[in-house]
C-alpha cells in the first residue's frame, strides 16, 4: 500500500552512456526470484560512495570503502538480495571478496576495481557460491537499457521498484541522470541509505565526486526514516562516466553547483520513494522543523516527531490527538527549549500558538487534514533562522505484521 | 494482555501509618469511572519527588516543583485521570492552581502544601470544576485501607492495577513500604514515570528523601521503556511519614542504606509493573548490558535495543531474528565500539560470539526461548565493567490498535 508512489513508463527511462546493468536469478534465499545485479562502468568513470555509520556495518560495506580508499578505477558493481552479509565476522568479509575475485576474473580487471553490495537477512552467511554462479548469466545480460531490471533486482520488502530519470542542461550542455533505491524497513539512514545507486553521463573529477556525494546524501537519504532502525548495508553510490561530454574539474565552475542540485532532485526523489513504500505505510508525512538555532536541534526535534510511535499511530488512525506532537518536540533533547515560543501547524491549520493549544483551532480543521494521504506538520521553534526537512510515514498494523513474519 | 502481572490480594496490601486516601468519580472524561484520588499526610511526613524532563511538561508538573521547591510541608496530593493537562499554557496553569485551592480549603491546610497531579490527554483544557466538584465525596472516603482504590483510581490504558507492599526491617524496627504506579503507552521515563507514589512509615529528613528519591527512580522508573516516548507528566513521590518509629537523620547511618535499598526493591518492582502491562505487551524483555566503558554506553546500547522497532515485533513474532538486536547495537551511538569484542546471549544461549554468529548456535535453542512469556537479552560490550539493565516489552498490533483509538 505505498503512498502516493509512481513508477514511470519503461520507455521513459533514459539509459546513461558508459553505464551498463545485467539482472538475473541466483537463487540467494528464494528460487525464481531476480536477486542479482551487476552494473559495469566505462573507463573514465569517477564513482564515490557514502556508506552507513552503523558499527555492525556490513562485510560488503568495509570492502567497499577499502576499495574506493585505494584510489584505483572501479569498473563494476555487484549487488545481491537475500542476505546481508552482516553480522558475519572474517567468514563474511572472505566471501564478499571472493564474490569481487570472480567478478573481476570475468570481466578482466582488478578485484579491487569491483563494488560488492549485499541486502536481506542479518547473521546468517552468504550463500557465496550460488552468487559467483550466477555472475556469467548477470554479465551475458549487460546492457544500457536494464536501469529497471536493476530497479526490480535489488528489491527485498519493497513492494514496488523505485527509479527516477532526467535530463537537465548543465553549463549548456545536456546531461542524463537515472538512479535507483530500494527500501522500506530499517529505515534511518545515516550517510546514506538501503542501497542508492545514481549514474550520470555527466564528468566530475573523484576527489570532486567524494564531496558531492557527501552533500547529496545529506539532503536526500539523511533525512527520511521510517522506523529509526539504522541499517548495516546502507549504501550511496554515484557513478559519473563523463561520456556527455560535460567535466566539472573545480568546485569553483558554475557546472558545479548545477550538477551538484541536479543530483540532489533525483536523489531526494528517490529517497521520498523509499518512504512512500514504506513497510505498511498510509501516510507520507514531511516534518520540517523552522526558527531553530542549530541544524542539531532542528534535526532533534524532526526525528523526535518522525520516530514517536504514538505520533505515527494517530496519523495511521486519521486522529488530531496533537499532543504527542508537543510531547515528543518536548522531549527531543533541548533542554532549554522555551515552549511558549513553540508552533504548530497541520498543512494550512494552525494547532499551537505560544506552546499551548491555538484558541481558534477546530478539531474539525486537524480532522480533514489529517485524513489526507500527504500531510507537512510544520513546527515552528522561534530559536532562530534554520529549517530543516525529514520525511517520514505513519505506523500501521501492517508493519507489525511484515516485521513479525519477515524472515518465514 | 499484560505479561505475569501479578495483583496481591486486597488484604495483603499493608496501610501506611500517617497515610489516607480517598477515591471517587468526577466525570473528568468519562462517566462512572474512578478518575480522582486524594492522598493526604498526617504532620511530620517528608515528602519527596522526581518530575518528567519533558520541557512541554505538565501545568502540575510545573506545580508540583514549585510547591517543593518552597520547603513547606506537604499535606496532600490530588490526582485525575482523563486529561492530562499539558500544552495547556497559561490556562492550565490556573487550573492546576485552582485545584491546590480548592482542595486546600477543604483540608485547612495552605495551598502550596498540595502537590497535584493529572494525566489522560494532551492539549486539552482541564474540566476544574468538575474535578473540584468531586473533591467533598474524595475526602469524604479518606482511609488507611484504600491503597487499593488508588491504584484503579489511577488507571488510564492500564489493563490491571499495579501496587506493591511489603514489610521489612530496618535498624531492627518493622517499617511498612506500599506504593502504587500507573503507565502503560507513553513509557520512557526521564527522571521518574507516568505516575508512581510510594509510601513509608519510615522517616527520613526531608533533604535526605530528596535524593534517595533520584536514586530510587534511577534503577527503577528511568530504566523501563516501552515506545521511547517521554510523557509530559512523568512524576514518582516517596512519602515518608516517621509513625514506624524510624528515623533516619543522615546518609552514614546504616539505616539510610537499608531504607534506600527497600525503596529502590519495591520501586523498581513497580516500575516493572508497567512493562508488564504496557499496551499490547506480549512478552517481558529484560535488556542486559555488560562490559561497558560507561554508564551512558551501557544505557544507550541498552536503549537502542529496547526501543528497535524490528527488535520489538521479531520478539512479538518469537521469531529469532537476532541479527537485528546486533543492527540495534551498531547503530546505538558508540562510535569507536569494535564489534570483534560483542557478544549476544538469549537466557543461556550464546548466540553470537565475537562480533558474528556463534558457531555452535543452533536457530531451535533460539527460537526456545523466544517462546517464553520472560526474556533476558544478555549483550556484552567487552569494553570495560559496567552494568546496566532495561526493562521493555515487545511491539504488538494491538499496541497500534490502542494507540490508533485511544481517543475515541
Amino acid at each position: 500500500m505505498a503512498v502516493n508512489l509512481n513508477i514511470p513508463a519503461q520507455d521513459t527511462i533514459l539509459p546513461v552512456d558508459g553505464i551498463e546493468i545485467g539482472v538475473t536469478e541466483a537463487g540467494v534465499r528464494k528460487a525464481n526470484r531476480r536477486d542479482l545485479t551487476v552494473f559495469r562502468f566505462a573507463e573514465g568513470t569517477s564513482v564515490a560512495g557514502v556508506f552507513t555509520r552503523n558499527r555492525f556495518c556490513a562485510a560488503p560495506v568495509l570492502v567497499c570503502q577499502d576499495h574506493l580508499g585505494k584510489g584505483t578505477a572501479i569498473r563494476a558493481m555487484v549487488i545481491n538480495t537475500g542476505n546481508a552479509n552482516a553480522g558475519t565476522g572474517e567468514s563474511g568479509l572472505a566471501a564478499a571478496r571472493a564474490t569481487c575475485d570472480a567478478l573481476a576474473g570475468l570481466l578482466g580487471v582488478a578485484s579491487d576495481q569491483i563494488l560488492p553490495f549485499s541486502t536481506g537477512v542479518i547473521l546468517e552467511p552468504l550463500p557465496v557460491d550460488r552468487i559467483v554462479a550466477g555472475l556469467p548469466a548477470a554479465i551475458k545480460a549487460l546492457g544500457p537499457n536494464n536501469w529497471f531490471d536493476a530497479a526490480h533486482g535489488i528489491m527485498t520488502t519493497d513492494t514496488l521498484p523505485k527509479i527516477v530519470s532526467r535530463k537537465v542542461s548543465i553549463g549548456g550542455k545536456t546531461v542524463t541522470l537515472t538512479g535507483i533505491s530500494k527500501g522500506a524497513g530499517m529505515i534511518r539512514p545515516n550517510m546514506a541509505t538501503m542501497l542508492g545507486f545514481l549514474g550520470t553521463d555527466a564528468g566530475i573529477d573523484q576527489s570532486l565526486l567524494t564531496q558531492v556525494a557527501r552533500d547529496v546524501a545529506d539532503v536526500s537519504f539523511n533525512r527520511i526514516t521510517v522506523d529509526g532502525d539504522t541499517s548495516t548495508n546502507d549504501s550511496f553510490i554515484i557513478a559519473a562516466t563523463g561520456k556527455s561530454g560535460v567535466m566539472v574539474t573545480s568546485a569553483e565552475e558554475p557546472q558545479y553547483a548545477e550538477l551538484r542540485d541536479a543530483l540532489k532532485a533525483v536523489a531526494t526523489e528517490l529517497a521520498q520513494l523509499i518512504v512512500r513504500d514504506a513497510e505498511g505505510a498510509t501516510k507520507f508525512m514531511t516534518i520540517k522543523v523552522e526558527g531553530a538555532g542549530t541544524q542539531d536541534e532542528a534535526l532533534k526535534v524532526a526525528y523526535a516527531v518522525a520516530h514517536s510511535p504514538l505520533v505515527k499511530t494517530a496519523f495511521y488512525a486519521s486522529d488530531p490527538n496533537l499532543g504527542r506532537i508537543l510531547a515528543a518536540i518536548g522531549y527531543a533533547g533541548i533542554d532549554d527549549l522555551d515552549v511558549s515560543g513553540v508552533n504548530l501547524w497541520l498543512d494550512d491549520v494552525h494547532v499551537a500558538v505560544n506552546g499551548g493549544r491555538n484558541p481558534d483551532y477546530q478539531e474539525a480543521d486537524g480532522q480533514r487534514v489529517m485524513k489526507q494521504a500527504e500531510i507537512l506538520v510544520r513546527i515552528g521553534l522561534g530559536r532562530g533562522n534554520v529549517t530543516e526537512t525529514v520525511y517520514t510515514c505513519d505506523f500501521s498494523h501492517e508493519y507489525v505484521t511484515i516485521n513479525a513474519d519477515y524472515r518465514s
